[in-house]
């Protein structure tokens, strides 16, 4: 067994945990990052990256196609599509991560870190660190897999193998209707797989605002994906020419491949002395203070904490712990207060998330009005001079929910071509709690698709 | 003589005259639209619309090219491009327009409105329409023509004719690198001309931040734009071949056409006896009131108050003075505070605007620090996943400007492919005053382009 001090260990090198290493090593502490796969995370190799270098070229085409006069051929080329995705992934290399800790100020350390006591982690079973002022959970999450006969006899693709994947499968059977299941559904049509796509309701984003499955399900149709709705896959069995699937109303299919991306869930293992059972949330106040552990000694930020598993609310997250932990090992940490640095108040109120289907979905705060509530929701087709310039037949909604008595937005919901980036505008009206009154005074310019925010404010009656 | 007694007579049926008409009428006035040319505008015809169908296929034939693995050809066909602006257009019927009015209440009349009386307007010299509330002066601009020895012998193009135009100049001069120089310069070059563009400064854009100009600068040439910077032309003499243009240097340059695009003027002729000379602006308090005429009878917006010329502003502007002609007619108009829907208040602070170049301006509020003041400037590149995403050897960058005694935004600078919808963000944030610590907590959905955002919050120190 061999020993080492620092004020702070945190346990995940993805992106959360990356931010969280170096708000704390900004703030003046010393600080080990342990990560047991790649520096840089599933986000970087496995997920959000390659996800959207999967999809880019594919919606990039679908865009031109809806423009008269851009010369463009039939479909992408996958291989010159594989060969970019590998190039932001840089086929798992992670010593350009390792690097930034370093030039950072962070220790990087590789292996499994597993917390053995109180402010202690213990790296690949010998390594064992101490944490003089806090450890900072940030392990993610991990693939769940639901128990259908006969998976277990072949070997599915979970979200890791699509976004790794180097060729083409002929037919590609995809299970759930989540944003990982539309998004590689979409990506492989794209890339000129057959695919089936298989959920269990009417419309795929069922937390979503329903006209944004909707207008998915349309759009996935629309490249050539077979989506089959209110169904679910009963049983798999492997075969010579395929692995075939049989649906819940008996039917059956064979595909090539069988991505199963059924939702994740925290990756808590190693936990249960603190009374954490693998898989269950590791809940946090807004700091990211553990709430279940004494001490005060113990943070998590991210998809390990159940609050909100993406990416850049993570990253937030992070953030907040990293500057909190700071703060108290500087003794200058005020009071916890909302919307302070020390929380992470948003979690609550304004959740952004974009998924890059053709059309995008980009949502932020609630979907709908809230059950018994004075909330007002205005609903609108995307029908502006700036959609329709931007393409030829653009389709879209939007949506805003108004709380009537604080006269502020909760949420707002925009589906179409290309919406992703009006996203931010949505967000920090609801963040910054700016009046409609106010908001009618923000003028879209002209011709963009901005310029719906001009329709929804008519269409509430300004 | 005839004459017709309406509650406000509305001069000049572009968006904002239609807008200023729907407002008023749409609190329960008697409304009259008067226009000479077409319902429905320069922006409609000749402007912001034709030009945005013009350089819409370029800038997404360029992106295209940017992301491997998409099959794209070389060039855009005109021809194909020419057919979807005049789709936009309709080749000028106006006839969608005067039925738009006639639904909306509006009396549609065509004719030359001339100003000639208190509340008097009359049409084509004998219809006499009376106003018993208000006249609305929503005449727009007209461009502005430099005295060019030579330029009298040439039929020179303006805005109108090059977005109006059905043939590709093979080889095409642009004067003026403002807004319409440098879109038009874009454009011309994505359908195969020769251009030359001709700009008094080191860069275009002068009224933008420096870098905008920069980038677009460096955009052009990489598009085969040939641009003469601290030049100009002095004189332009008719030939066989050609147009010769002689420039600054006294180097020539032989062009096929010849846009002169430098700038516009208010269109206020006619207003001599309310002490207004031609080309002046008529100017307005911020409900849209004629501050020089006595009475309270004579309104105005968009270009021709001088305010800022830019159809959504003056829309905006439209919105203000028809709520409040209405809001006075029908006796509930309460006072005119900043911030009211009386007020085109945001003139003063927030007019965002988009030059729809690649790469892309967008810009709202101040361009930089005010002199003398403890305004910071942060600059940043624009240099994050979604921007890499986005496009292969994205260059991009974004600035804003801080009021550090109030701590909000002053201004917000973002240029790059396809920032045209990060915009409203930025107008959202400085119209909400949305305190800089308050933004921390508007997280940007990753891998989006917005992520820049953080980036700027970061580098100013949160």
């Amino acid at each position: 067994m061999s020993g080492q001090t620092f004020d702070v260990v945190v346990i995940g090198a993805g992106p959360v945990g990356e931010v969280a290493a170096e708000r704390a090593a900004r703030g003046g502490l010393k600080v080990a990052l342990v990560e047991h796969e790649r520096f840089g995370g599933e986000c970087s190799y496995w997920a959000c990256i390659p996800s959207k270098a999967l999809l880019r070229p594919g919606n990039l085409l679908a865009a031109a196609k809806r423009v008269p006069g851009v010369p463009v051929g039939d479909r992408v080329d996958p291989a010159a599509v594989f060969a970019r995705r590998d190039w932001f992934t840089g086929k798992g290399d992670d010593s350009g991560q390792v690097d930034w800790a370093r030039g950072a100020g962070i220790e990087p350390i590789r292996g499994h870190g597993e917390i053995t006591g109180e402010r202690e982690v213990t790296v690949g079973g010998d390594r064992v660190l101490t944490a003089r002022h806090a450890v900072i959970v940030c392990t993610g999450s991990v693939p769940s897999t639901p128990p259908i006969p006969g998976l277990d006899t072949i070997r599915p693709w979970g979200s890791r193998e699509a976004t790794s994947a180097s060729s083409v499968p002929g037919r590609l059977g995809v299970l759930g209707g989540g944003v990982v299941g539309v998004e590689m559904a979409q990506a492989f049509a794209s890339l000129g797989s057959e695919v089936h796509l298989v959920i269990s309701g009417p419309r795929p984003l069922p937390r979503n605002a329903s006209f944004a499955g909707d207008l998915v399900l349309a759009g996935l149709r629309e490249a050539g994906v077979q989506v089959h709705t209110d169904s679910g896959v009963s049983a798999v069995a492997a075969g010579d020419s395929g692995t075939t699937l049989t649906l819940k109303d008996g039917s059956t299919l064979v595909v090539d491949e069988f991505l199963v991306a059924t939702g994740r869930r925290p990756a808590t293992a190693g936990l249960e002395r603190f009374g954490i059972e693998p898989g269950q949330p590791l809940e946090t106040d807004d700091t990211g203070r553990v709430s279940a552990v004494d001490g005060g000694w113990l943070f998590a930020a991210g998809d390990v904490t159940g609050r909100a598993p993406l990416t850049h609310q993570g990253k937030y997250g992070a953030r907040a712990a990293g500057d909190t932990v700071a703060a108290l090992a500087a003794g200058t940490f005020s009071e916890a207060s909302p919307w302070s640095r020390f929380t992470a108040t948003a979690d609550h109120h304004a959740v952004p998330q974009v998924v890059f289907t053709d059309p995008e979905v980009a949502a932020v705060g609630l979907a709908d009005a809230r059950p018994g509530s004075a909330d007002r929701v205005v609903d609108i087709d995307i029908a502006v001079a700036g959609s329709s310039l931007h393409a030829d037949g653009y389709t879209g909604k939007a949506r805003m929910v108004v709380d009537t008595e604080r006269n502020v937005l909760l949420g707002v919901t925009f589906v179409g071509q290309d919406v992703s980036e009006l996203l931010h505008s949505a967000t920090i009206a609801i963040v910054g709690e700016v009046p409609l009154d106010r908001l009618w005074h923000a003028v879209p310019s002209f011709p963009t698709i901005s310029e719906v925010w001009l329709r929804l404010l008519e269409a509430y009656g300004l």
